[in-house]
């Protein structure tokens, strides 16, 4: 079995069935594998970075992500993304076609050593133990990885054998650690649980939910937890802020799935257990237990208590229509309304993250936000459809980040996809980026899209009715401040009209749609039906 | 004066009078300085690369170039734009705003150390020595360099006072490489000179012209060295190949300015003197010497000599306008016809590329090409475009850039600017990128451009006459296998006829245009008419 083949194979074990990345000089050995081989499937991308953030929305989505990419300036083209998914601790791995002539002193290797915990440059000798240790710590720590595959190594034959990723925390070690925990809960008054998202990354949701259930201790969401905890949950006090009072007087803090930067942030609050995806830390002790083994004991063992709290989370008003321009509680309380089970969202909207604390979402939504890195949301977005094919997903992103890479839209397309892409038009500031018509830009590909300008929340309500009824990809571009000429010129009805090919709708309610054929000029009406498959679950 | 005044004032002095960049979290105090300054400009661009891309492309017609970049995902998406202009010895400096945490060995920091020859994280103790230290290295080599502004030290005060960048050659040393040189030319049977770029980042362009005119030494160009040389000297003998005939017999090689990338290629030619911008090889012997006062003094002293060689330049056919699919040649020769002196071309399309080998142009035509990093064009030719706004910049660029740094063109049309703009759609592959069509993605923004799609040399010659007589951006789309069913179903009359906002064009020749008015029916003939300022010298 060639080398690159066994890396293949090792990653489709691992449920990635596609590879993202962009054609360079030294990685056509590896794509040339990929299309070859009828189980996976290559995805082009539009440059580089865009397939790192495609591959970090298919790992959230489907446990593992992978990329393609090539020495040079595209392999250091994938640094900040790459950055960016070892900060939220995403399980992507980076295979990069490199010259026979790099040393492993290379720069472009000495940096990438830097940045993610396991990197591999592959040799003869090396090539089938080093890729065995580099999957293992991919699996074990769910970070970002590199393996550096010299072009006359990709045919290189090696023996074909499975790799034992699965350990089991010591039953000693397990039960020392639950009886720790369990007693620390006793004999604290005031016990709170904060969540993060490595509850996700490492497949611990149930676990999770049936130990905050069980246990009735205080829960608060970090912001990478957002939505993981159910919001219906009693003892649920919102999203964690260190001016919570609670959080003030809490006496032991159980901190589960917490990223690093969250656990830095949180640093003063005092008696912290910290609950990772394989390792638990207990008055400084580190004991090596899987997350998903020890919530399922701690379960078994913790007894109901009541606790007392002041629960006072702010919900969103309803959504009101209005001929107003649409603020941000609009805005958001409308989306509210229209995310449902089993959606997938993505968004990097600074706009929403300030909402998504007051969200009340359906359990079974799965929110991934992220805000560090602009140009996320869109390919991140197409990763996780790409992961999740019969899924609505709805992306959510602000116009500086759609700038830097929107064009990914095209491979959205290409590859006929349906996510519904909400572009937030900022305020322009005097440093403002410049005047994109992104409605007009949405339909600079040849595709079938449909996409609409709005400015009030009236329109804004219109156009995501219209989503639910077509059966294509659909583009709302928010104008919040919009200093665009065109909607100044053109009322959403005239911009709408222009936009629907088949029908023009001549009214919409919730229930109805009333539609008149431009061809032959019949006029018929039509329910709104829900053309995503919402019925699975997760 | 505060640090960040300090270094403005420093760079100013060298000619950089606009800094490109991106806000970001920690360069807002480094930004506002720029703003307040109004000797200076902050060109906002839509994403960081493009930043690093467009200071590269004004460095290369101004001297020096600068952008500012903030600490984290931003700076990390730089490394690969500045690892090109690292490459192509283009002296851009990066300023960068970090927290005040940050130590000197942070990975980010780390990073940059490799890659750049110069570096310095600000202290309060070191500021002004590091800044200085910095400036001269940047100067000496004419490559990237960096600095790290503390956000605390933004306001630091610093003593104001010139920094010496210049020195002499020392006379001594000066005079023995000169004698030796011209020792080698004499006792040479078949001495050959390769140019490259650094006779343009040195400012030695005269000082070249003047030696290789007066000695008769036969010269090829290097790949960076694309129209120094002027085309009608006697002994040039084009683009320099290892195949070449009189390379292969040369026993003496005088390469002035090569990249060190060119240097490696051409490592087998034997006895080779290497001059470069501030020091010169002689028989393996390094000596710290200027580019240009070595050659002024090897022209005073060197004697004129008739030398034999072949001379056989590939030379373009004549254009002829035909309704056929266009031609790689049949577009390189349209394009030749179109340059005038003066013109700037800023190109990366690989297609051109091979086409510049046989490109017989003005010798006052600026001519930078560089094709190694996807996206570099459109954001260069905006920054060569910020560095000479009167001139006429024309920007070739390839789809598979263009779609990676396209959005730029935002930015353009914002400062007014009214460069060509030429996008080569590729053939599709395999491996190929989404369906765009560029030519209705050039007028999604809010601004004044003309754009076209072309698909046969009759029409991309008509375009190109349109784009004389636009007082406007121009936009040609090349589709050299066009697989696009819009440009099969109009005709370039029709497609043409929709952009012309002001005129509708009936007839177009090369001496006049025949215009109807839409609004008043009127008929009228204007003569072809040059709306750019090419009466500037260089």
């Amino acid at each position: 079995m060639k080398t690159v083949q066994y890396i293949l194979k090792r990653l489709e074990e691992l449920g990635v069935e596609h590879f993202f990345g962009h054609i360079g000089k030294y990685n056509l050995n590896i794509i040339n594998e990929i299309e070859s081989n009828p189980a996976i499937q290559w995805i082009n991308c539009t440059n580089v970075q865009n397939s790192v953030f495609a591959s970090d929305g298919y790992a959230r989505i489907k446990g593992f992500g992978a990329f393609v990419t090539s020495y040079g300036s595209q392999e250091l083209n994938t640094l900040s993304a790459i950055t960016g998914s070892m900060e939220e601790n995403i399980p992507i791995i980076c295979i990069s076609g490199i010259q026979n002539s790099v040393k492993c002193d290379d720069n472009s290797i000495e940096i990438f050593k830097k940045i993610v915990p396991s990197y591999a440059l592959l040799t003869k000798d090396n090539a089938k133990l080093e890729i065995d240790r580099v999957l293992k710590t991919f699996v074990k720590e769910r970070k970002p990885v590199y393996i550096a595959v010299p072009e006359n190594l990709t045919d290189y034959e090696l023996a074909d054998r499975d790799i034992t990723y699965d350990w089991l925390s010591d039953d000693n070690v397990l039960e020392e650690t639950v009886s720790n925990i369990i007693e620390k809960i006793k004999s604290s008054a005031k016990p709170s649980v904060l969540c993060g998202s490595l509850i996700k990354r490492f497949s611990s949701i149930v676990e999770y939910k049936e130990f905050v259930e069980k246990s009735a201790i205080p829960v608060l969401s970090l912001r990478s937890g957002i939505n993981i905890t159910n919001a219906d949950l009693p003892a649920y006090l919102g999203l964690y802020t260190s001016e919570n009072e609670y959080i003030k007087l809490t006496d032991l803090c159980i901190v589960i799935g917490a990223l690093q930067k969250e656990l830095n942030e949180i640093q003063n609050i005092k008696n912290q257990i910290i609950i990772s995806g394989n390792y638990t830390v207990v008055d400084g002790k580190k004991y090596e237990i899987k997350m998903s083994e020890l919530l399922n004991s701690l379960t078994k063992t913790i007894e109901f208590r009541r606790f007392e709290y002041n629960k006072t989370i702010n919900e969103l008003k309803p959504f009101k229509s209005s001929s107003e321009k649409i603020s941000a509680e609009s805005l958001c309380s409308r989306i509210q309304e229209y995310i449902i089970g089993n959606d997938i969202i993505i968004s990097d909207s600074i706009i929403m993250q300030k909402c998504f604390e007051n969200l009340k979402l359906p359990s079974s939504t799965n929110v991934e936000s992220y805000n560090d890195n602009n140009g996320w949301a869109t390919p991140a977005g197409f990763g996780a459809n790409i992961a999740k094919q019969n899924a609505r997903v709805i992306i959510i992103t602000d116009s500086d980040s759609h700038i830097v890479s929107g064009m990914e839209l095209g491979t959205i397309i290409k590859n006929g996809l349906k996510p519904i892409i909400i572009v937030i038009k900022k305020l322009l500031s005097e440093f403002d980026l410049p005047d994109v018509n992104f409605t007009k830009f949405a339909r600079v590909f040849n595709g079938d899209i449909w996409s609409t300008q709005v400015e009030t929340s009236e329109d804004f309500d219109k156009a995501l009715k219209v989503t639910q009824i077509m059966n294509k990809m659909c583009y709302i571009e928010v104008c919040m401040e919009c200093q665009d000429k065109i909607i100044q010129e053109k009322s959403f009805n005239e911009t709408f009209v222009t936009e629907t090919k088949d029908e023009k709708i001549t009214n919409i309610n919730l229930d109805k749609i009333s539609l008149t054929s431009p061809i032959s000029g019949n006029k018929y009406e039509t329910t709104v039906h829900k053309v995503y498959d919402t019925t699975e679950e997760i």
